[in-house]
C-alpha cells in the first residue's frame, strides 16, 4: 500500500493522525482539505499530495471523512500491530515512558523495564516489572519484544544496542543523546530540537 | 536578518545546528553541501535554498565552513540569548529536563522547579531548588524568567498556562499532552510522534 513514500511525507503522518484523533474526540466527522491544511499549517495542495501517496482518501466537494482517514493513517503507521515494548533504563525518562498510558492506547504495550541498579530490580513501575539488565538478551530471545525504548545514559547505549541488535528486536526508540549505527530502525527523540525551535520563535516573532 | 523564513525551514535549523555541532566535535572544519545534504537526508539544492533564506553561507567550490555555519545558525536560533528557564512539575519529565546538562551548555539556564507536593517543596533537583507552585506568578514577576517548561498532568496545564501568560514569560515548552491557546509561543513535545514514525518504519521497511 505505502510504496515509495517520501520520508518527509511519512514524518508528517503522526501529526495528521494525532490531529484527526483530536477531531474525533470533538465529534467532528468531516473536514475539508482547506480546514485540515490550516490546522496542520501546510498547504491544501500539500495535504492532497501527501494523502495521494497512499491512494487518496478525499472526495471532491465533500472533503475527508475523519474516522476513515484516521483509521487509514493508523493502519499505514502500523498502529494496529499491537507491539510488545520494553524500556531499558528506569531513570526519569524511562519512568516517564513506562508511566504514560497513551502508548498502550495506541497499541504499544510495555511489558518490562530493565535497569542495572540492584535496589530497582524486582520493583514495579506503573505495574510493569523492573528486571535485571544483565538478563536483557535472554529476555529478548524468549519473549520476542518488538520495540525497545533505550533510556540509558549515552555512554551505556552502545552496549545495550549491541545486545538488542542480536536479539531479534524490530526497532529502537532512542532517548540516550547518543547516535549510533544500527541494523534495525532507530528513532531518536531530540528534545532539545523543540527547545531550539522555541528559542527561534521567541527571537523571531511573527510580524 | 531572518525575515519571512518559512516555518518548515525554521524547523530544520535545530537539526542543522545539532549535526554541525557533532561535526565540530569530530574536528571537521569544512563540509560540501552534497555531504551535508546526505547526512541531513534533504537534497543539496534544499540545503542551499534553506541557508539562502538567511543570506547564504556557502562558497562555490569550497562548501561550508562548519564553525561559521554552526555559529550563524545558533545566532539565528537565538541560542546566544542566555535564557533563564523554569520547570513546572517535578515528576519524571520535569526531573529529566532539570537533570539534563545539555540545556545549560546551549544557553538555557534552569533556575527553579515548581511543584504542588509539600514533600518536594524545599528539596533540590540537580542543585536547582524546588519551589511552591502557589508562588509561581509572584516568582515570575520578580525573577522574570524567559522560558517555562510545563511538565504537569494535562488537566493541570491550563491553570498553569494562565498564570504564566500573565507574568511576562516569553515562551512555553509544553510536555503536558494538552494543547492550549496562548498569547506567547508554545512548543509542544509530542514524544509519541517519533514512536509512531518508528512503527511506520518497522511496518514499511525500505526495499
Amino acid at each position: 500500500m505505502a510504496k515509495n513514500v517520501p520520508e518527509v511525507v511519512a514524518r508528517r503522518l503522526p501529526r495528521y493522525y494525532r490531529y484527526l484523533g483530536e477531531l474525533l474526540g470533538q465529534g467532528v466527522n468531516r473536514i475539508s482539505s482547506r480546514t485540515l491544511s490550516e490546522k496542520m499549517r501546510v498547504t491544501a495542495s500539500q495535504i492532497r499530495q501527501d494523502l495521494n501517496c497512499f491512494g487518496g482518501f478525499g472526495q471532491q466537494g465533500y472533503g475527508y471523512n475523519v474516522y476513515d482517514l484516521h483509521e487509514a493513517i493508523g493502519e499505514i503507521l502500523g498502529l494496529n500491530n499491537h507491539y510488545r515494548m520494553i524500556v531499558i533504563g528506569a531513570g526519569n525518562v524511562g519512568r516517564a515512558v513506562a508511566n504514560y498510558a497513551g502508548f498502550r492506547r495506541r497499541g504499544f504495550n510495555i511489558e518490562a523495564v530493565f535497569d542495572v541498579k540492584p535496589e530497582l530490580i524486582g520493583s514495579e513501575i506503573n505495574g510493569i516489572p523492573v528486571l535485571d539488565a544483565a538478563n536483557l538478551g535472554e529476555y529478548c530471545r524468549t519473549h520476542l519484544p518488538h520495540i525497545a525504548a533505550v533510556a540509558v545514559p549515552g555512554a551505556a547505549a552502545p552496549d545495550i544496542v549491541e545486545v538488542l541488535e542480536g536479539s531479534g528486536i524490530l526497532g529502537i526508540w532512542n532517548f540516550s543523546h547518543s547516535d549510533f549505527e544500527c541494523s534495525v530502525p532507530v528513532e531518536t527523540v531530540h528534545m532539545s530540537d523543540s527547545l531550539m525551535t522555541l528559542s527561534y520563535r521567541i527571537t523571531n516573532p511573527k510580524k
